[in-house]
Parts: structure tokens; sequence; C-alpha cells
């Protein structure tokens, strides 16, 4: 089990407002069935690292196909730990039970 | 008002776990004062993009000064709009909006 | 054809010297065959999409099988355009020429 | 001294190509003085950390004033070595001369 931060970014769309595209790659994510986190900055995915890597195979898929993008620069970002089980609570908890909260 | 997701990130640790060196780099955010919001990738700050600007710069000094270490790789990624307000809760509902959520 | 950034960055090493590490990883993109170039900050690559996205997951593997690490954090970034082809030459040239130079 | 990748993409340009966004921003880098190279994915700077931030903070701002681009997505990561001096050329062939090259 891996974890992941994916962005999907149009280039050229003509309008600073990208959510509507972000929203149909989301879609995509949330068909697949793998647990997901949408963040302000991008979305994370956890689970089976061969299953994240066709997923973003995808998701990079959706401006070309649904809306008539030319342009597409998708970042993936993987955090992949194989000593401990890696999950978005335990990261997070490691963290703030450190800074004491 | 800017948006910008950090990550501060020690090498050669000695150690595959990171949380103690993130949560004392987030006590130097959270005693800043600015908005902020640690995820299981990074940290999402929003606020003024000059004072992001100061703080990064700080929090990349924070495993230097505090733990010994030699080398730091930081990422900043900052999303700025100034046709309208971007606020941490408007990107994300944006999306979900448009997602029928 | 499309272009794309990889890093992949071994955690709690013990030193903060990476590049062993780098050389490894870079021995399976050299074998690959895939048109790459090495600069000071990651790996670029150029060629096939899928062929990247497997190369990539591949060269993920290296420190975790060669070198007994733990954690591996690995960044892949994108850049795909399909209404023209996008070489490594013909988009630094797009700018340097731009420039006057 | 340190190193820095930077990229600054401007978003809802209404055309795939983004090179002459990238030029303006160049020149700027060129006549700051700091030591730079162009790669097919981005900027890296090295030198003085203080100014690399101020110089990434103006970078950022040319988008925006040059061109009346109402978003900007500014990229920075910084590798920061202190326990021997880092140097493009250095940390290439530190690779390389690992690789047999």
């Amino acid at each position: 089990m891996a974890m992941a931060e994916v962005t999907v970014v149009p280039m050229g769309t003509g309008s600073p407002s990208l959510s509507k595209y972000v929203a149909e790659v989301l879609k995509l994510v949330k068909e697949s069935g793998i647990k997901y986190q949408l963040t302000p900055m991008g979305t994370i995915l956890e689970g089976d690292l061969d299953e994240i890597f066709s997923l973003v195979r995808l998701m990079h898929e959706v401006p070309f196909s649904n809306e008539g993008i030319k342009r597409v620069v998708t970042t993936l970002k993987i955090d992949d730990r194989r000593d401990k089980p890696l999950t978005m609570e335990s990261k997070v908890k490691a963290v703030t039970s450190k800074m004491g909260e």
C-alpha cells in the first residue's frame, strides 16, 4: 500500500477557473473505488501502487477525452514506505501527536 | 491572498520516519498565525504571498537548526488567482459542487 | 510522444549524498533505450507515455531492490501536448528563440 | 549556496503554447545575473538561497504584469546541502561518474 498526490492540469483553457476539469477527473477516481481525499491543492490516493499508476494514467486522459484540451500537465508524487503501513490518517496523526495535539 | 503547498524534507536522517521533523516545522507554521491545513502529503498555507514566502524561507531552516541535518529538500507550489478570492474551502467546494455532492 | 521529469529519492539513508542511488536508477533508464537527459535536479524522459509510465514504475523499485531502502519518494511530472510534436530540443529552442538568442 | 528548480505557469491562456510566457520570465532571470540553466521542464538556479527566494518572487509576478494573466501556478524545489558545495556540474558528475561514464 502506498500513498500518492496527483494533479491533472489542462493548459490553454481560456479561463482561470479549473474546477470543472478537476471535477471530471475526480469522478473517475470516485468510480475506481480507490481511497482518496480531495485537498485544496490536489488529490491524495491511498492503495496498491500498481492500481495507483493505472488510475493516474487514466486520470491524465480525461481532459483530452472529455474536453478537447490539447495539452495536459500531470504531476504525481508517490510516498511508499515498506517497513510499516502508511495510511492518510496515520501520517497526519504521527505529526500532530508529536506537536502535542 | 494566495494558496501554497509546502513540504520540507530532511535527507540522510538514518530512519524512514520523518514525522518528528515535520512536527518541528509545523510548530513554526502554527506560531506564525497563518492559516494552514496539514494533509497526508504536505502543508497547505493560505494568506498574503509575501508572508508565505517569508514563512517558507524560515520553515526550510528548521531541520538544519533544530536537528543537525545537512541537506534539506523543500518544495513550494503556489496557486495565485487574482480575478476572485481563492480560499481552501472555496477551492474544494467548487469541485465537489460540480460533482453533484 | 510525451515528456516527463522524474526524481526517485530514498528516505533515511544515513548520508546526505544521494548520487549512488540516482546512478542505480539511471542505469535502468539507460538500459531501457528511452531518450533521456540527466539534469542537476532530475531526469527528463521523452517518449511514448505508456512506456514512460512503465519505466517510472520500475525506477521507483530500484532503491528498494538494490539498496535495502525502506521508503522512497518518487515524483513524476508529465507534459503532454497533442497538437504538435514536443521534443526536448524544440521546447528549449521555442523559449530561447523568443528571447532573441 | 543552494540549487533550485522553478516553473512559472500561467493558467487559462487560451493556447497550448507557453513558450512566450517562459521567455518573459527567463529574461528576468538572465538580467538578475544569477547562474541558471534552462531545461525542457523548468529553470534551474544556483546561488545564495535568499537571492533565489527574492528572484522567484519576482518571476512569479511576470505573467500578471506583462501579459494580463489572472492565475499563475509557480513551483519551486530547493535542494540545499550544507556539508559540501553543491553545483550544477558537480551534481551531474557525481551521478555519471558512478555510472562509469
